[in-house]
């Protein structure tokens, strides 16, 4: 059976692919229809219309117009460290 | 309610918590059960008993004989981009 931190990489592979067109790849309207379902809390935080706009041009980084499975990564990875520095403060002040 | 990809992000964070210190760090010995119990296909395939060690060296960006959370993330990113790889290649096939 896999391990809870295997689910989480299979679910991030999953959850990109559900998007993705067959090459492997999100084009704009894919990583706006991603963002909009699969980071919702994080969307409505960023009060730029923009936003969108701006994270796929900071994340495709060989500049085709389309976030591969490796660009995307790094969205998520910047955001789990920014959610885990929040946690680690939160434990400090100990949970309720 | 959050999406499956916030639901992967959190469960990194919290798998990393279950095995770091109090300060968010894992020592070597921390490592090493973390990726028996959380890594352990991919642990038996690294036929290497130094496998781990290998592995603390090079994440251990910082050289502080220590893995924070954002050193154990660039782990879990190249599984990851690693693993989709072979999704891509089973799903052209088809999947069964």
């Amino acid at each position: 059976m896999p391990s809870e931190l295997e689910n989480c990489m299979e679910g991030m592979i999953k959850v990109f692919h559900r998007y993705a067109d067959k090459d492997g790849n999100l084009n704009r309207k894919a990583l706006r229809e991603l963002m909009e379902n699969e980071l919702c809390n994080f969307l409505k935080s960023q009060r730029d219309p923009a936003a969108v706009d701006k994270i796929m041009h900071d994340l495709d980084a060989n500049k085709d117009g389309l976030v591969n499975f490796e660009e995307f990564v790094s969205l998520v990875v910047g955001l789990s460290i920014a959610c885990e520095q929040c946690y680690k403060v939160h434990m400090r002040k100990g949970p309720k």
